[in-house]
């Protein structure tokens, strides 16, 4: 068995994805069941070994100057390797999306035809975030049948490095080829520049992190790409809405975790009710630490920065937000058109009308009512386990589980149809 | 209402088409079944405009040297305009894929979500082929909820203005916006290019032509892109065969439309039944107009030509295929994963384990028993319309038809859910 980061280029490494990948394309779900229970003891007994590799990576980054929050992200104690392995556990637990029958039927002609779920073969992932991906990543892709290349942070190799040594570990005991998960290693963008350019060895790639790394993929790339999780999330409060519903909406959402993805970064209110709601929203946002950029009538309030354009396109990610007052519904669905990113937008209201024109108009992937956009995830959308949130229409578009994770192939079977 | 072919660019172009989307997603299916019949009644109306603009386009291809077949696929008569209208009358027969609901459940905290079709927005489709690809584009865009970019071939240009001339007029008339349907004009590749790279604008954009053209889009495309239609297809005639079945469908997928792409293009014949299958299908073939590319085995035949790797890669689209004898069912498999494009493959057996076998492990998007190549085409499958032959496994695989040009959306349904 090869280490998990070797000296191999792209190219090499996707070839052998792709030899597993048939493999583990015939793999039934009691073997890929038993593969994921063996990585998710493996993890367990190799905590030493990861804490010790995560150690380094923390001094690394302390030393190199990263933030106390990105240093907390990368950190990892017993309690989160367990938490690791406990996830692999649970996709175990899901149903297996490959074979199943998503349609068929018998053709006039007696042609029998079936429309099955197959995995994609090899999937790349590029992402900048906590060891855990690594984890969760080559669960759901083992799962779904597919061999996955990850290409990490440099932040956290040696983390990374140590826990694909026990899952490689863990997948060849089991009966499975170690290339179902492979790190792809290398200084610098040339690596993940070439996962993006490799035709007819990726099947699919996914860049899960900030905006500068999906237009990136997007721009490079010729593998096809699902784009994930950038969320310039809003929320319109209507004329009819429940103010003091509306105002603890508005606060978690924005202010409960505000650097995830589907957390609020734009309130806009209607002017029937901008009199009574700005005055109760805008000193409890600030009391829970949270700057307003707003219009004119926003910034009356003392504290209130003035919004530009930029605040309203922005994805802040932190304890701020844009604010607008809107003459209307229309109004709202404009500026929701203009400047969502398409991830999750919400209405506030008691008007059936205004609820069916909002969620029949905005073209997010998800369209909410009375219900804060944090809702749109994996695991409340009871997925069970969760690769990203896809914000662009092919495919699959929302919080995507295993299911999202596969193909399709037709089976069609006669007895010498003739054409 | 702007005439079909302007002077605007893509950008100009795309924008009109963005906003015209956002009327065309709340059309109702009675709206859309209406404006289709309006169309096609409005062809049939200018079928003499349509006829004196194709003129001048058959009269410029015979100038400029045009092959004959290539003129014919050109060429328009009072026939073939009303088949294109009928199409269009056949497309408003089907159900509206828009608002369909995919699925959805209560989930435990009580927030209610639907996943449900929506329309992509703005497809784009760049082809070389048919004025008729103009209409079928247009009826299907319309019918799924998304307006279309038309970027045809140069040589078709005043048809296919004359064409969508009449559409938009009837778009009109039926209440929908001229723009449900534009052609990119402009001379060159630029206006392609530019399609490619209209990020935000384009939702999908769909190549229809030969390899050279859907290479260079996705080299090219920074938006989505679904690649359609490359068919190196394969028939497997296994130990088991039966060998008369075997040769008519061997002679059918091959001789009787060389042109499309389900058309068999490599034939892969069991060492055990070589000896009889070899004398009955060489000559036949041969007999039928077809040349021979074979190995060893078959070249010891007269009139067979010596097989290359480039002649097992090759889509000929021509009475030209390529023959090889395999020692076993494992070998085809290999070949198959060599050279196969992914299209369309077929194994013909009597063995229920060989073609379960082959069923399992061809990642096609079409594997088929006993039956000709040639089935995997969207009437068949009974779509009844179809935009092309996706051989990519993001999003849709296999004939697309009208559910394939959708995206979903989720609705998720609280009354003031926090979190």
């Amino acid at each position: 068995m090869t280490s998990a980061v070797g000296t191999d280029g792209v190219p090499e490494i996707a070839r052998r994805a792709r030899t597993a990948a048939r493999d583990l394309a015939g793999a039934t779900r009691a073997d890929k069941d038993a593969a994921l229970h063996a990585m998710a003891a493996a993890l367990c007994d190799a905590t030493t070994d990861i804490l010790r590799a995560n150690a380094d990576d923390v001094d690394h980054a302390e030393q190199s100057g990263l933030s106390a929050a990105m240093v907390d992200r990368l950190r990892l104690d017993p309690h989160r390797v367990a938490a690791m392995a406990d996830g692999l556990g649970a996709v175990a637990g899901l149903p297996d999306p490959v074979g199943q029958v998503v349609g068929g039927s018998r053709l006039p002609n007696g042609l029998e035809l079936r429309q099955v779920r197959v995995p994609f073969g090899v999937v790349a992932i590029i992402y900048e975030a906590r060891p855990n991906v690594t984890v969760d990543a080559a669960g759901i892709c083992l799962k779904s049948g597919n061999t996955v290349l990850l290409r990490g942070s440099s932040s956290a190799r040696h983390s990374n490095a140590a826990i694909v040594d026990a899952l490689r570990k863990a997948a060849v005991d089991s009966g499975l080829p170690a290339d179902v998960v492979q790190l792809v290693g290398g200084a610098g963008h040339e690596p993940a520049k070439a996962l993006m350019r490799a035709r007819g060895l990726v099947d699919v790639l996914i860049p899960r992190g900030g905006g500068e790394l999906i237009r990136s993929v997007v721009d490079e790339a010729s593998v096809p790409v699902i784009e994930t999780g950038v969320g310039n999330c809003h929320i319109y409060v209507d004329a009819d809405a429940d103010l003091d519903q509306a105002l603890q909406i508005v606060l978690t959402a924005k202010a409960g975790r505000p650097s995830v993805c589907n957390a609020a970064e734009s309130l806009l209110v209607h002017e029937a009710t901008a009199g009574s709601f700005l005055p109760m929203v805008v000193p409890a946002l600030q009391a829970a630490g949270v700057t307003v950029h707003g219009d004119e009538a926003f910034a009356r309030y003392d504290g209130v920065l003035p919004a530009t354009a930029e605040d309203y396109a922005a994805e802040y990610l932190s304890l701020d937000i844009s604010a607008a007052v809107v003459p209307d519904l229309d109004a709202a669905l404009e500026h929701i058109a203009t400047y969502s990113s398409g991830h999750s937008d919400a209405i506030l209201t008691r008007s059936q009308a205004a609820a069916r024109r909002f969620t029949a108009a905005v073209d997010s992937a998800a369209v909410l009512v009375n219900a804060s956009t944090r809702f749109t995830d994996g695991a409340e959308f009871g997925l069970g386990a969760e690769i990203g949130i896809s914000t662009q229409k092919l495919h699959a578009r929302g919080p995507m589980g295993l299911v999202e994770m596969t193909s399709t192939k037709y089976v069609v079977t006669g007895d010498g149809h003739l054409r």
